[in-house]
C-alpha cells in the first residue's frame, strides 16, 4: 500500500491526490509538515519537502509531485494525463509547471507564508502589502486561465491533462486562503466548478487545516 | 532547425546543451536575457524564463529545461538519459529536479544575482553575507553529491542519468561565479572532471558571460 506524506494546504500534495484519484489508486495519508523538519522525514526526502510517495512493502521512495506523476503515468495507464502526441505531452507539462511554479510563486507560497505559516509558525499578523499583490497578481493569472480555455475546454487541449490537476490544485489552495476572487473570470470559474464536482476532488475539499478557516464559497458546487 | 533561446551563465539552459550535445542534435543559439523582457520573448513564453526551444519550419515551442529534455527523451532514443525501471527513472528525474530547485535555490541561485545581475543589471556590489551562505550552502552540497557518488559511479545510478546532466549543469555555473572550492571533495571533483571531458560539455566551457571573469581553473581538464 502506498503512503503519501503531505499536509492539507499543500498544493502540491493535491496534484498527487487528483492523479491518484482520477486512476482509482489507493493510498494512506501520513500528515507531514515540513517546517518541523521531523528527523525520519529529513532522512526520507533531502530536500525536506511534501509530497513523498512510500511503498514500504517494495521498499519503493518517490519524491517530487512532478516525479510522482510521472511515476504514475508511466506505470498506470488508466486516466491519463499526458496524451496525445510528444508536442501535446509537452503543452501539458509545460502548463502544469507554469501553475506548480509561476502560480505558485506569485499567488500560493505568498498566501500560505502571510495566512498559514505565519499564523501557526511564527505567530505573526500576515503583511497586507504583500496579500494585496498576491491577490493581483492571482487576478492576472486567471486572466491568462480564461484565455487558455478560450481555446480549448480544458487547460492545455481538448482532452483532460496533468495541466487541469495542476491548475485545479494550486487555485483551490489559494482559494482556501481567501485569495481567488471569482469575479469576471466566467470562464476559469466554470472549469474549476467542473474540476471541484469530480469524485478525485471531492475529499480534498471537506479537509480543512487546523486554526485556518476557509471562505464559505470554498468547498460550494455553485460560486 | 532548432532555435534555443538561453543566455551563457543560465544553468537550465546547459542542461538542456548537454542533453541535445549527448543526443546529437542540432541547434542553433539565440542570445536572450530574461530580465531585459523582450516583447516577443514575452509573448514566447508567458513565464518569461529562459530555456526555450522553438523550430519555427514545424511550429513546435518548447518550454522549461524539464519540459524540453522529456520531450527529447521520448523522441530521439539515442543517449537515453532516463533508464532502467519506472523507480530507476523516478530516482533520476528526483535527483534531476534536487539539482535544478534545492542545489539552485541554495547555491546557483545567490551566486547569480550577486555576482552576474548585481553587476550588470543593478550596478551594486554583492553582498558578502549572501555569498558566504552560498558557499557554505555548496560545500554542503558537494558532500551529498560525494555520497551518492560513493554508492555508485553515476549520480542516480549506475548509468549516466539526466541527474548527472542538471548537477554538471549547476555546478559548472556556480562554478564560473566563483561558488565551489573542490578541496575536500574528492568525489565530486572526479566526477565532473570526467563531465568537462565529454564532447557534449567542452563548447559550454569556452563561452564567457561578458564582464565576468570565470576562476583560471574553470575549464582545465586537470582540478
Ligand atoms: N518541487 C516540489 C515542491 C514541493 C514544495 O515546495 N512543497 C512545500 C509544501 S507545499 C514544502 O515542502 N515546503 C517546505 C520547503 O520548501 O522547505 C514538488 O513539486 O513536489
Ligand atoms: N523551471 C525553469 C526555470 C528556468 C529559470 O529559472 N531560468 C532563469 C534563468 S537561469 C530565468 O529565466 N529567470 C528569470 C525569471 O525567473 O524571471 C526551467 O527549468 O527551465
Amino acid at each position: 500500500m502506498w503512503r503519501l506524506y503531505q499536509f492539507p494546504l499543500c498544493p502540491f500534495s493535491r496534484k498527487v491526490r487528483l492523479l491518484l484519484g482520477e486512476k482509482g489508486i489507493a493510498c494512506e495519508l501520513s500528515k507531514e509538515y515540513p517546517w518541523a523538519r521531523r528527523d525520519e522525514f529529513v532522512d526520507l526526502n533531502p530536500a525536506v519537502q511534501t509530497p513523498v510517495m512510500v511503498d514500504t512493502e517494495r521498499g519503493v521512495t518517490l519524491i517530487d509531485s512532478t516525479v510522482i506523476c510521472e511515476f504514475f503515468e508511466e506505470t498506470v495507464s488508466k486516466a491519463a494525463m499526458l496524451n496525445g502526441t510528444a508536442t501535446d505531452r509537452a503543452e501539458a507539462r509545460r502548463l502544469a509547471t507554469w501553475f506548480d511554479t509561476i502560480f505558485f510563486r506569485d499567488v500560493t507560497a505568498p498566501l500560505l507564508f502571510e495566512r498559514m505559516l505565519k499564523r501557526i509558525v511564527y505567530k505573526q499578523a500576515p503583511d497586507g502589502q504583500v496579500l494585496r499583490t498576491a491577490m493581483k497578481a492571482a487576478v492576472e493569472h486567471l486572466d491568462y486561465l480564461d484565455y487558455l480555455l478560450d481555446h480549448h475546454n480544458w487547460v492545455a487541449g481538448s482532452q483532460m491533462s496533468m495541466a487541469d490537476l495542476a491548475a485545479a490544485a494550486q487555485i483551490s489552495i489559494a482559494d482556501y486562503l481567501g485569495g481567488i476572487d471569482w469575479k469576471s473570470h466566467e470562464q476559469a470559474k466554470r472549469w474549476y466548478v467542473g474540476m471541484k464536482s469530480r469524485p478525485s476532488f471531492r475529499p480534498l475539499l471537506s479537509e480543512r487545516m487546523e486554526g485556518i478557516v476557509p471562505p464559505a464559497d470554498y468547498d460550494k458546487l455553485d460560486l
